[in-house]
């Protein structure tokens, strides 16, 4: 029975985990660095501690001392967030060891999910489309040459092991992938220490479109529709939607079923999500699963009316889930944008002193935030200092609205990427939901350029 | 055809107006009074004038110069909020003279709701049952009297023109009425240009229950369920909720088709409510007609995903209601409550210099807000500084969550109604759905005599 949660996570997370769980009249813990004494999450808790430094070595990813404070306080459960922790098997196996449940799935699919290689293995098993490419690791610059030559280019090469767009290149030719080989490989060794490489096609035009899953421990698995997050910067999502403005009814019931075989299969538990490319043809190709809560979980809860924090307690206290497939149902439409303490036209994180902070209010409007007024966002965390999701009846509609609420974000002392974001939602293309993963790079960046 | 509109009116139902006149791609024009020059909605507007000093005589009151202000910016319509000039048919036959649409509906009509007397017999005429009474003034001390031990005490007395409380008595007694009677009658002439007194019985444990309407001007009427609003303190609502957790379902039908049948009657346009008592044994009674939105509109919107001031909008803009009763659903529980300026001990305003203001956030909340950090609440307006709205699948998940998000509501510099709020919220009366009109007066004053 879980009646006390410590959520091992900071900002907008952390307090959006803990208001599920005042909601439900579960007690929280947080667990707080230096820098963020002041960050609303640590307020709102019910009981909170200190990690340490703000370095994440020291704060948000000392095991150590997480595990210590849950003991101490005596926590039933452990909500990882996104990030830090939370696909972190090693960490869910000494939750365990400590007899306090892991909010998420089991540390065994996890780890499965987290190498992309065995991810690939693992879905072509289940049926799931992926993309063409190599299913193990390619041992030499040479081996990638006759595989490139198979699948054609360009080919995306990608570290194993990798994340953050380390080890990940596309490469046009057979000169160009011999160099990209080498250079990626020693890098990924060096980063996480696991050299391994692997090829996909790259595909042209392709959309981000993932679905959300939910699944109990008594094998029964559902999935909320999709999102599409095709518009991103620095491969990182900054505008996220609800339902894809693309995808015919038929593909969304493909998507669908296919996810959920897919979690079947693996005998996946919790939230968790998988990513799919879908290309122009609406041919979708598995691009990789998260075992966590996302950040973009919200639109999606906007046109269920799930709660998808809570449906991960109640699953992680052993619950059956308490609604059918055929029970979800869309209504309306939903937009999240992202706020970043960052140059709206580099992208570089842009830290600094918050001295104004006015939340957009009204009629399905959503905030949540990581900040406050009079609040410094340092360098050692990621910068989003928020997210805005707004509903709508229709996509139109939530993008005028959406609109609307950034011009009323009011934030002073740093800069942020609202800008962006208002250019982004007022390209014509973007309301014509012509939104690619390309669609940063081909219609923002040349704009700031040359204004 | 509506492109630009003047938001006669100040606080948070102004900026409620810009909103979706916003999304509708409807050009705004705020007008202010010099206490108001810092208020939020004042910035949203795409045009704001000021009308003049703090006093609303000279500011929201100022029918002449409002008028001017509107024909000088070109505005095709007014929208008049609530309050102010909101249920003045001056107003609206003025607007009409000046080739400027009235949001609302006709004078005549708005005239007719005014008057209590009027009011009565027009629902006696449709159908509409009225709570045991006179229909005409009372001539005098003696006939009331009569009256009174007729329909039997106890007997509320009431001012023809009255408003805000002036010239309404509850009297248990013929000594009490003929005391009374003469007393206010005095008092609402004085106040209103007219002493007219009518008399209705005092119902018992009786709950204030609302039906919102919506009619266009092409004979179609529909109801979009009731607000409970039963939570009042001085004669003001302060905690109202929807749908109602009293009424069986076959009552609820019943009072929206009364409602409606009303509106039929009376070939009523635009939004608005009529607003019944409702007995221990489920008995409705007629009680007034606002003739424009409400305050507490949104939990309304909340549950059945409708825009009222939008329809408002397209009302006025000659087009016909886009759907049918049967299309209008109930999805969830909503409830609001007014955060006021105010003593929470004795409910007397508390103006005075906001200097930390900020806002509860997350899932299903949504904020309404007339005030900003910094800020001044004046003694000139009603002193409701925000509207926290919060919607739960069921009535106990939406009590939770609005107290939570109270909890998270930050107002430094003035005394507010939070901790009121919380200790109704709190109440076991309250969360059993015990709530009649006299539910502050029974249970929360003498808990704050006490301690």
């Amino acid at each position: 029975m879980i009646n006390k949660v410590l959520i091992a996570n900071r900002g907008e997370i952390a307090a959006r985990v803990i208001r599920t769980c005042k909601k439900l009249g579960i007690k929280t813990v947080a667990v707080y660095s230096e820098a963020d004494q002041k960050a609303p999450f640590v307020s709102m808790a019910d009981e909170s501690y200190l990690l340490g430094p703000p370095r994440v070595q020291e704060s948000y990813l000392n095991t150590e001392k997480i595990i210590e404070i849950a003991k101490d306080a005596d926590v039933d459960a452990i909500h990882p967030g996104y990030g830090f922790l939370s696909e972190n098997g090693g960490f869910t196996e000494k939750c365990e060891q400590a007899g306090i449940i892991f909010i998420g799935p089991s540390a065994e699919v996890m780890e499965k999910m987290g190498s992309k290689i065995a991810a690939r293995e693992a879905m072509e098993k289940a049926g799931v489309p992926v993309v063409p490419g190599t299913n193990g690791a390619v041992a030499s610059a040479d081996e990638a040459v006759g595989i490139a030559r198979k699948i054609g280019y360009p080919v995306m090469l990608k570290a194993s092991a990798g994340g953050g767009g380390i080890g990940m290149q596309v490469v046009q030719s057979d000169d160009e992938l011999i160099k990209a080989f080498e250079s990626n490989s020693k890098r990924a060794h060096t980063f996480f220490g696991d050299g391994a490489m692997f090829m996909e096609k790259k595909l042209d035009n392709a959309r981000h479109i993932e679905i959300q899953l939910l699944a109990d421990n008594y094998g029964n698995a559902i999935h909320l529709y999709e999102r599409e997050c095709s518009i991103q910067r620095r491969n990182q999502k900054v505008i996220e939607e609800a339902p894809s403005s693309f995808i015919s009814e038929k593909t969304r019931t493909k998507m669908g079923k296919a996810a959920v075989k897919a979690a079947e299969t693996l005998g996946y538990t919790s939230a968790g999500t998988i990513e799919f490319l879908v290309d122009e043809h609406e041919k979708f190709y598995f691009l990789e699963m998260n075992t966590r809560i996302q950040v973009e979980h919200p639109v999606t809860e906007e046109i269920t009316g799930v709660d998808i924090v809570e449906q991960q307690i109640r699953i992680a206290d052993g619950k059956e889930l308490s609604f059918k497939q055929s029970e979800v149902t869309i209504d309306g439409h939903a937009i999240e944008a992202r706020i970043y303490a960052e140059d709206p036209e580099t992208f570089f994180p842009s830290p600094g002193h918050i001295s104004v902070f006015e939340l957009p209010t009204g009629k399905f409007i959503r905030n949540e935030v990581a900040v406050t007024a009079d609040f410094d966002v340092t360098p050692f965390y990621d910068p989003m200092i928020g997210k805005l999701i707004v509903k709508g009846k229709d996509r139109a509609e939530a993008i005028t609205s959406i609109k609307n609420a950034l011009l009323d974000y009011k934030v002073e002392g740093i800069k942020t990427n609202i800008p962006m974001l208002l250019k982004v939602l007022d390209h014509e293309k973007f309301k014509n939901g012509e939104t690619t993963t390309a669609f940063v790079d081909h219609y923002y960046l040349p704009a700031v350029k040359t204004n």
